[in-house]
This record gives structure tokens, C-alpha cells and sequence, in this order.
């Protein structure tokens, strides 16, 4: 059914209840907003926002526009609000599933809950990708997180803190060069290599991409995802984490077939 | 910009990467799926998916289709697959913010991501509602939990679990009757009014609706959600969980000025 079939549907039999609507609307409580206490889960002290909020200029791989946000009912008039959104899978906060990058594996449905709940082990390369907007996560930066900090826990999300995620509303995050490429960090593919060795099962960016912005073939893509292990990009605040010891929730859509799309990423601490 | 202006756009930089694509494709892993340990949360045991599976024929409170999956490149052509959606922000499982049926409520985006980690209550209503498709949660159902496991916990999501969710993929669920109406539980109008009283931050249901199917006037959604708290509705899998001593994670989406959207909600066990 087409967009505006959909909406004339809507709209017929809203309008048919919108009586209904108007009288009810007396009912909304008057109080001011309800402000709980926090109140977190067992053994956390507190919860991280990983998520940047998603809009229509939300900075993309390819730089057209790729969320796309349509209000069809607002309050002043049909006192309710609701909206549709048209977005690409590969857009703000988002997982990458391995079916992107390979024929036939899991889609984001099929990863399984238990691989959605994580430790998460943060990388800081951000001091050279200070002064390397095209520096990677090398064999070496994940050699000397190990001896610092011990081997990489099963399951593991291995994610990359470049420093990129204040960069979200500038053309920095993109960072268009004069050779039409992308420049900021990503993780080499020598590093993904080695981390396949390990029981990671994701890695994360700070950035818009698993590769960085001036990889020519995707390497890191193609090594890591067919492996059944999965990505995350466009990551926020991981400058607030600890390199090791917090919980990753990876709030992944679920949509059949899907090939990853924006996700609800929050850090337990 | 339009769905083919940007179907164009994104394949013409795709096409001239092309040979990159069909060169990396060689890298991939060969190996089987990756199959990593489950590794929970600190201070849990097991993690439950409260979330259905997202698709063009899942039900909605109108009837009408409301995901839309349209794939873009797949991996046969292009080395890779990606899709773009459409989707109203009230369908499968997912979040109603409280702008939803307010003026100006919070948004989406908005709600703390305090939260959305958090105790979840679970009133069950299933022998009821097994003889009474309109059985609804009512104040006596609430009193009889607070007897039971003490005070609804801060900011805790209180839903009710009336064995709806394993009639998702029959009609059973929206449950049309001749009245034109839908058939199916919910949150009586003085249960909302009741938590309201609470400390309780949100509240959830395994229906298509807050209100009960036959609502003429979504009373619970006019009661609750103008007083900044928020819903949940098409829960999964609440018969598997505890009435008490669970921690919900709600994954709800972060666009900017959503009334909500379809989110990941996974429980802490």
C-alpha cells in the first residue's frame, strides 16, 4: 500500500474517532513531569549513553540524507501525535549484522540476545587520531590493551575510542578530503584478523565506519563480518568508559532480514 | 530528496567502487559462524528477549501495513546487502514516549536513559484473560502484586503479561470482532491512575495497545503518558520472566522528536 493510501486509511478511521479523542484529551493529567529516581540494574552503578540522537542531518557514509521523518497526525489537531520514518539500515548509532557483508549470514533478527548483553573493552587511539585523521586500531594497539588489561573476555565488544564522536555535527565527522574519500579512524584489517583469534564477537567505531574513512575495499568489513561476529558504528561517548569493566546492552533492531539499523546502545557500569 | 533520487545517488558511488567490492569479496572468512560463549551482566544470570520479530505482516492496531522493507543493493550484485525501511513509529514491539498524547511531552529522544534500565513488575492476568479477551489490569490486580512483592520499585516498568504474545502471528492478536473493534487486554484507566501514585516510570503490555482493544477513548494513554512517563506495547516472552527481580533494558530509538518507535527490550535475569 502506498504512503498515501496508508495515510488516508489512518486518517479515515481517526477521524471517525476523533470525538473520542477530543473528550478524552480532558482526561491527560495536568501534574508536571514525572522525574523518578534512577534505579539501576543489580550491580551497576550507573548507565552510559552510547547513542547519538538520530536526525534528518545525521552524518552518513555516503553524504546524501538517509533518515527521513514524516509527522502524520500532530496533537493541536487530532490530539495525538505519531509519525513514520523512511531510514537506511547503515544510519546513525547502528549495527552492522554479518549478513551486509556476506551472502547468507545471521541478520540482525538472528543475532541472539545473549550475544546483545557484553563486556566491552574500549581502544584509545584518540591521541593519534588527534593528528591522523586516517590513523587505524593496529595488532599492536590491541596487543598493549591485552597487557594492560588482559585477555579480550568471551564475547567482548572491542570498540575503538578515536575521539570522533564530538565530531558528530561538524563535516569533521565525515571529513571529506579533496580526493573525495572519507578521512577518520577505523580498525585496520590486520587488527580485526588478530581479534578473530579471540572470543570477541564485535567490534565498535566512534566513527561511520568498521574501516577507515579512506579504505579502498572495505578489508575490515569483509573480515570480520562473514565471520558471524558484528559491527557497530557511529558509537557515542565512550571518552566517559573505562577501558574495561562496563556491560554493553546492544538495543540492535529486529526487523526480518534486516541487515543492522540504527540500535539503542547503553553502557552499564 | 526522493527514494529514487537517493537509490541513484548511493548506486552511482557504489557502482564506481565497484571493482573494489568484487576484489574484497575474496578477503571474507571461510570459516563457520563465530559461536562465542554466552557472557552475562555482572550480578545476572540470564537474559531474555522481550522483543517479536519485526516484519511486513505483523500486526497493527489499524490493520493496515505499517513496515515497509525495501532492499537496495544485495550481495549476488553488489558484494554486499543493505535495505532501506519505512516504518510508522508505532508498530512491533516499541516504545510510546510521552509525546505520543501530549502537546509538548518529552520525546523519544528525550527520555533519560536512567530510565530505561530498570525494575520490571510483571502483573499476570493470563487465566483472566483466557476466558475474557477484554480483561483489563485493574486496581484490585495491582493491590494484589504490592501484597504479594512489596512497593512498586522507582522508576520501575510495571507491565501486564495476559498471554498475548503467542497469538503474534494469528489474528487472535488484534482479534477484530463484528463491532469493528478490537479484542484484546490492557491497562484499566484506574490502574494508570492508580501508578500514577507510584514511583513506577513506565508501563507495559503484550496487546497491541496500552488501553484495551475495545478502549472507545484511550483513556490509560491520556492518563499516562501527559504525566512524562512512557509505554510499552507487543511485549514478548513475559511468561518466561519472574513477577519481580528483573532489570529491563528498553532499547527505544533516539530520533529526534519521535512519539516512539519500535525499540529492543531485553531482560536482566
Amino acid at each position: 500500500m502506498c504512503d498515501v493510501c496508508v495515510t488516508n486509511a489512518v486518517k479515515e478511521r481517526m477521524l471517525s474517532r476523533r470525538s473520542f479523542f477530543a473528550g478524552a484529551a480532558g482526561l491527560a493529567a495536568a501534574g508536571a513531569a514525572f522525574q523518578a529516581p534512577a534505579a539501576l540494574a543489580q550491580g551497576h552503578q550507573s548507565v552510559e549513553d552510547l547513542t547519538h540522537e538520530l536526525h534528518e542531518g545525521f552524518p552518513t557514509f555516503f553524504g546524501e540524507q538517509q533518515f527521513f521523518f514524516d509527522q502524520k497526525f500532530n496533537y493541536a489537531e487530532h490530539k495525538f501525535n505519531l509519525a513514520e520514518f523512511r531510514v537506511n539500515e547503515h544510519t546513525g548509532t547502528h549495527v552492522d549484522a554479518p549478513l551486509h557483508f556476506s551472502a547468507d549470514g545471521m541478520s540482525v533478527a538472528e543475532i541472539p540476545v545473549g550475544n546483545l548483553v557484553v563486556p566491552l573493552c574500549i581502544v584509545d587511539i584518540a591521541a593519534r587520531a588527534e593528528d591522523d585523521a586516517d590513523a587505524q586500531v593496529t595488532p599492536d594497539d590491541l596487543q598493549a590493551w591485552i597487557a594492560q588489561h588482559g585477555e579480550i573476555p568471551p564475547n567482548a565488544c572491542v570498540a575503538m575510542h578515536s575521539g570522533w564522536g564530538r565530531h558528530v555535527a561538524t563535516d569533521r565527522y565525515r571529513n571529506k578530503g579533496e580526493d573525495d574519500m572519507g578521512h577518520y579512524p577505523g580498525f585496520h584489517v590486520e587488527a580485526a584478523q588478530m581479534l578473530l583469534e579471540t572470543q570477541a564477537g564485535s567490534i565498535g567505531v566512534d566513527t561511520l565506519s568498521l574501516d577507515h574513512g579512506m579504505s579502498p575495499d572495505f578489508a575490515t568489513h569483509y573480515a570480520w563480518l562473514p565471520s558471524g561476529r558484528f559491527g557497530i558504528e557511529c558509537l557515542a561517548n565512550l571518552d566517559k568508559l573505562p577501558a574495561t569493566g562496563a556491560t554493553l546492552v546492544i538495543g540492535a533492531p529486529k526487523h526480518r532480514g534486516g541487515t543492522g539499523g540504527p540500535a539503542r546502545i547503553i553502557a552499564l557500569i
